[in-house]
């Protein structure tokens, strides 16, 4: 049995063991008892999965120093970022509750018995239910918020759907916490049934838990390599299951002619405080960014390399992402279009530290070497011809693989061209940022967190409310009796938003 | 180059050559075409694509006849059958132009920038927006309404993607027919760009525009191994693609003991018009019933004999499904532990002509060799005993493969034994009927066509309004000038169903 500890990445050394790697059998149980529990956990209803979530969220708080301390300790994220993490992560547990409270995402539908030009049409109600057991996998970059705490465990246990969760190796010892908490929360509490949440360790554990045939879909937040090993695992099954990946993100960002004469030093410096936010591992982080080749362009330059200057080392999740970043970098180093600045600490005798870099190239040269990911503290600046900002969006954005987020930088005047930009970015993204940054994703109604191939493999978003959509399906009652039907689509019941007959209807309006 | 032509069903010879097989170069000119038409029809708007979608309509009620006449000659259905169904898809055409009018399709979602526990969230402002060029694969068994002028087409087109279709091999001149009705509508209308529609002719076409780089999903209504070709390709995509497909379904009935003491011969007679409708080629053929083991179940097998002499010989589609038919019909009849009836006309002389088959077993015998889908008029009468209706229920539903329907016949004073069949049938199907037949999916706003796999690979239905959804992806915009945002999006549009800050706000109201 191989155990499964963390390492510090400020040291590279082993933390104590948490767990052993779980077993193919513990597999088997706890997904047949993910099983057992979805009907229980879908029969308890709305308001008391809503409450369960509170009592959820409430747990976390309080055992918030707790979590902080180990997160920090497993992640070497500073407390700032790692309570800030937190916060959101308990926000959006209560999000979720409230979400089930107002009812819409049911889509509860009736379309009563009538004569129709193709003929007699029965009773029919509509509503979405639980699609089953998920299989939930916490990403390294944060330990909170896309881990066991995360979106997709709160939008699955919102939906009435069943979670395991597979435990990420650079934080186990925060995820095993804080499934204990969820876990007891749910124990204590009179609405959850056993049996629906469950967790397992290693890489092992978790490529049998996608294989299991109680699973019915699999949230995923990682890297391409990792979900194109899990996509293998899922067409092999009996029954392909969806696949709700996040998986890898460019997010580039425009920055106009007029932006740069307006705005450049402003730009600059939000672009490094983003581009370095938790030390560049974040699936938003702006990792190439379009820059107009002229002196506005240079001033712009200038105060991003004055920022950097202020930047201090930090540390990587792992040895993995350290090893990686470190390849890349240096490959970007010496390569011989690419012009490198970076921060001036250069000595880091210990641990995963890393410094920050920014690389500056034409678009001319952009190529499948620049074009790629790299999770960590670094950004490609990409020099185009100031005259044809369009075209060099639309060259650019054509080559670049497609990204959770676009982001326009543009200048007073401009509404034809942000209005052209767009048109290219559209394609190519699921959030468009105008005059801001991509890093920091609000949890709210209107967020999509989720783009076109290879951000997400999804047409969903996994941040806001509709993420909760992902763990649904519909279902309809044809000619039912009033009994059988769920409480919302009855006929008495105005309490949610509903159509009828076509028309919505809003309660108490 | 391959010819590609129809067979007449009735004799089983060649109708005359339709077109060549598609190249891979025109498959390629084809999809290319729809991905540069495809901002194009966006564009264009939701009204003026309503306005699209009838006058799509309005052409094909014009060349009715001749639509009637050649599907006639390729598929061998009766004229009544035909009619109904081009109803039907017209009906479902102009049925997207009202959801489209709606608006509520687009989901719009307005978070206006507020500060928030989690800290300052910045305007977001979310739609749903096409997801690009689609495949439509026709179905072999419904010429018009899952074919060139189907819900997977209409849909798509609702929904700002541009279609190919690649044509059912079973049914070319109709495909053509209805291809070139549509594409010249289009044409002379002028919501329409060039290129939003294309057709293509045989399978290494099909397979060949599932891999182009430009199409973005795929529709699909088939056989389970068909679909299972089309995923073997899309897995082996440098982009997996949404693939929503309708494969396979039992659609297991349950008669109670009420119901077969108090309407046994009803539906008895019922049962056989179901499963011979469209010589029991549908996707919700009722092709296994549950029927209690006493001498109500007796009485109701022999409505089902009698209603059976009334049956006559029809045509299957194809000489690989009459094949299959008549290779598992025979199978059956030679099975130890099933007892056959069968309508009393044996002589066929040409053609894919074949009797319709009732099968009888014990639930003790139910194994895979009765379990799986046959494609044509045989069902299979299952007897359980009849102090057990639960148990039967739930061993039968959780031996079969999952499907579009699940029936239950209740009867007087079952309330309590309905909800428990229920709670047994909900996991395994999409959607419930009561006391009726899974036969005849009404085209509306509550429908759901789409089941657990295999009967669709979908957590959508392909039949009434939210079919739309399959083919939209959500895009948010933040912190946007208000020119650039799309109409719904803007402060002052109120003209369809809107969420603002959470609250769902509804038009003139």
């Amino acid at each position: 049995m191989t155990a499964i500890a963390g390492v510090d990445p400020r040291t590279a050394s082993p933390l104590p063991r948490v767990a052993q790697a779980s077993t193919p059998e513990r597999v088997d149980k706890l997904a047949r008892s993910a099983a057992a529990a979805a009907e229980a956990l879908e029969a308890v209803g709305r308001h008391n999965r809503a409450d369960l979530l509170d009592t959820l969220a409430d747990a976390v708080e309080d055992r918030r120093a707790e979590l902080i301390d180990i997160a920090s300790w497993e992640t070497g994220f500073g407390e700032a970022k790692l309570h800030g993490e937190l916060t959101r992560a308990c926000y959006q547990i209560r999000f979720f509750a409230d979400v089930l409270r107002e009812g819409s995402y049911l889509e509860a539908t009736i379309d009563l018995a009538a004569d129709t030009p193709m003929g007699p049409r029965p009773d029919l109600r509509r509503l979405l239910v639980p699609i089953g057991p998920v299989a939930v996998f916490g990403a390294s970059n944060f330990p909170f918020a896309f881990s066991v705490l995360g979106g997709d465990t709160a939008s699955a246990l919102a939906a009435g759907s069943p979670v395991i969760v597979k435990a990420h190796d650079s934080h186990p010892a925060t995820s095993k916490l804080s499934f204990e908490i969820l876990a007891g929360a749910a124990r204590s509490s009179r609405q959850a049934p056993e049996g629906i949440l469950g967790i397992v360790y290693g890489r092992q554990a978790g490529a049998d838990l996608v294989a299991h045939s109680a699973i019915r879909a699999v949230g995923f937040t990682g890297s391409l390599s990792g979900g194109k090993a899990l996509l293998d695992i899922i067409s092999q099954r009996d029954d392909p299951i969806p696949f709700y990946g996040e998986l890898s993100s460019l997010n580039p960002v425009i920055i106009t002619p007029r932006a740069a004469a307006e705005r450049g030093e402003a730009i600059g410096a939000g672009l490094v405080a983003s581009f370095t936010l938790g030390a560049g591992q974040l699936c938003t982080k702006p990792g190439l960014v379009l820059i107009p080749n002229n002196a506005d362009g240079d001033r712009l330059i200038g105060s991003i390399r004055a920022a950097l200057q202020d930047v201090t080392a930090q540390t990587l999740l792992n040895e993995r992402i350290y090893t990686t970043y470190t390849e890349e970098t240096t490959h970007l180093r010496h390569h011989r279009d690419v012009t490198t600045f970076d921060t001036a600490h250069r000595s880091h005798p210990t641990g995963f530290f890393v410094d920050a870099f920014v690389f500056e190239t034409d678009i001319t040269h952009l190529d499948e070497g620049l074009i790629h990911e790299i999770f960590g503290p670094a950004t490609v600046l990409v020099r185009y011809d100031a005259g044809a900002p369009e075209a060099a969006a639309a060259s650019a954005l054509q080559t670049l693989p497609h990204s959770l987020t676009a982001t326009i930088h543009h200048g007073s005047g401009e509404t034809d061209l942000t209005h052209r930009l767009t048109a290219v970015a559209r394609p190519t993204a699921g959030r468009i940022v105008y005059n801001g940054f991509p890093t920091g994703v609000a949890v709210s109604w209107a967020q999509t967190h989720g783009g076109p191939w290879p951000s997400t493999n999804s047409r969903h978003t996994s941040v806001g409310a509709t993420a909760i959509r992902r763990f649904l399906r519909p279902l309809t009652y044809q000619d039912a009796p009033e009994a059988v039907l769920p409480t919302e689509l009855r006929d008495d019941y105005h309490r949610i938003p509903r159509r009828t007959n076509g028309t919505l209807h809003i309660p108490g309006r």
